[in-house]
């Protein structure tokens, strides 16, 4: 995230988490430029951070964000909105910058507050040891059960995307219980920013479902420097970006909680994009098919079953699902020999073939193991 | 099934299953009248049985219905069509009836043709055992991952309503995975049957969602014999329908593959009873919270990022909910003590208030459990 010029990160361990590990983050913004853009998440009951971040990004402005994990701050009432509000003055007052061009992103528990006592120290903690190199270190603060922390980097002439993504459940469209925050150091506006950056979720995280579970707290935030004193052309940096959220995406997935499997659904042939990812998203969360696939089973008659669900344009006589290169789907009915699907890998790519029009689209999802079932079963206590 | 007159049945094993276990049950009509009435799974990948079923239920007369299970005869293209017309033309042939009077349920593995050189066979087997003592032999042979058969019967004055039920996984609305056979040996007709059955299944197995997959084969048929020589108020006769349906639906969610908890979900103060609907899904349907109440951790938070994401009509900080009786979330944030939350028992009963009208409806599903992840990765192998 450090690696586009301009930007300054730390990551520490203030005391949220009860465990000892690193909590805190903050990014900040040092260039000549200030602009930004954000995408949230889109279930309606929303963490009081993502209210307030909303509300900064109103301005197309960001100066500074600070992220803590161990935490979640939703469902915590005018208290937590309050929180997120001192948390910004926080931030602002230490680096001298307004609170409103201060956005917080916070993930972990719902429903508990904020130990303030610990993370108000804690800012001034990080902002003591912001770097130019401290971009490792906060994507280190953020992971609740990540097992890895997610940093990618695409650099082009002159001028660099940068990022770092948190996330391994809830994961779901509108967004993935995520919080990612992109960095560059290209000269754009806010306008920019946010026409690249909506595209980008659009085909990379909001495609990303690796539970079904949509969060809270989901937020992507996308922060430009202007230090490299270039302004490239939209569709080149638009690819930048898309690039480096598909690569985040792609962290994420292979790091969901408890997965043995990384499944890609690709729809082809639909009528519209909304049939193929409609199609795609009700096969990824299929629980049926998801353990299916934990077995390595090439079940197909839970693909089909998942495909009649949905309200896209096919007739069921003319559907072909392939795993993994075999056609064991013709026509709706059976097709090669399923022994001859090879499962041992870890991606297994199911192609469903809607014979309806010749639009396309790629959903992520993960298998459903008994480690997910573990994992989320002790999560709170 | 047969506690109603006019109603013989029986149950065999005729070596569809490998393992030997009875599969093929036939139920017949032997009253004065023969209306009937029937609901199909709307998942529009259709099995054989449910496409030609369809077909004879539009006639309002069925004389005798044939279940199998181990195979669904879906997704087996003309030749599953073909076995299931032929199977019901085996009927029809054994009893001297038409066979567009013979109903066809098949429950098993998608996409594996049928063994008619058993099947055909076993239905003169079947029809030489009918019985009117048969009915409990016929609800063990449409048993799949079921660990018990399902019966139930009410009886009113001079008039009784039985049915038998399977279904284990694969429970969602529209239907859940089921195969359901009703009799009754009141006098009527089969618009008051097909009114009564749909006012009963809207309110009973549609809102049976175990693991959130809709079948291929789900049927509901409803047989009146007439040999009672009674007909009964509609409303007597509808209240007892949707008991017998009530109660085989709790049966099922009972017998749910994996399954270590019952959970109710109730909706209360919703603007319409769809919101309701919409809602009890979303919240039966979110596998961390069901993983959550496996751990039996009453995480009240992952309830709202359910709701969260509907289009119900509610405000997030009037939300509250209630988890066995205690309000863990009060006005969309932390109410009771979760400690006082006792989870120990296999009925957990959720109650979401959406403070937004007077509407209500309850969803029942169940935990989310390695059990469920371990039987459904080797279902098919």
């Amino acid at each position: 995230m450090t690696a586009a010029k301009g930007f300054t990160a730390a990551g520490i361990a203030a005391g949220i988490k009860e465990n000892g590990n690193p909590d805190l983050a903050l990014v900040v913004n040092t260039g000549p430029r200030r602009a930004a853009a954000g995408v949230f998440t889109s279930n309606r009951v929303k963490a009081a951070p993502v209210l307030w971040s909303e509300q900064v990004l109103k301005s197309g402005q960001v100066s500074a964000v600070v992220l803590n994990s161990g935490g979640a701050n939703a469902c915590t009432g005018p208290k937590g909105f309050q929180d997120t509000h001192a948390t910004a003055e926080k931030v602002a007052e230490v680096l001298g910058r307004g609170a409103i061009e201060v956005a917080v992103c916070s993930t972990g528990l719902i429903g508990v507050l904020l130990p303030m006592d610990k993370l108000l120290p804690g800012v001034e903690t990080a902002a003591a040891q912001l770097s130019e190199h401290g971009g490792e270190k906060a994507a280190i603060a953020i992971k609740t059960t990540d097992t890895v922390h997610k940093t990618s980097v695409v650099t082009k002439d002159g001028w660099t995307v940068g990022g770092m993504a948190k996330g391994a459940g809830m994961l779901a469209p509108g967004l993935a219980t995520m919080l990612v925050v992109l960095t560059t150091d290209a000269a754009l506006d806010n306008d920019v920013l946010d026409k690249a950056l909506r595209a980008a979720t659009r085909t990379t995280f909001d495609r990303v479902d690796s539970d079904g579970c949509m969060s809270t707290n989901d937020t992507v935030l996308l922060l430009a420097s202007g230090s490299a004193e270039v302004t490239p052309e939209y569709d080149e940096f638009a690819e930048a970006v898309r690039q480096v959220c598909d690569d985040l995406g792609q962290q994420l997935i292979r790091d969901a909680e408890g997965a043995s499997k990384d499944i890609r659904v690709e729809v082809i042939n639909a009528a519209t994009e909304d049939d193929a990812v409609e199609v795609g998203r009700s096969i990824a969360r299929n629980n049926l098919l998801k353990c299916a696939i934990h077995g390595e089973d090439p079940n197909w008659g839970r693909v089909l079953s998942a495909i009649g669900t949905t309200k896209a344009a096919f007739e069921p006589d003319q559907l072909n699902v392939a795993i993994n290169g075999v056609w064991v789907c013709k026509n709706g009915g059976v097709g090669e020999d399923r022994d001859k699907v090879d499962m041992r890998y870890r991606e297994v790519h199911i192609v469903a073939d809607l014979a309806a029009g010749s639009e396309t689209a790629t959903i992520w999802t993960n298998d459903l193991t008994a480690d997910y079932v573990h994992e989320n079963s002790a999560y709170s206590s």
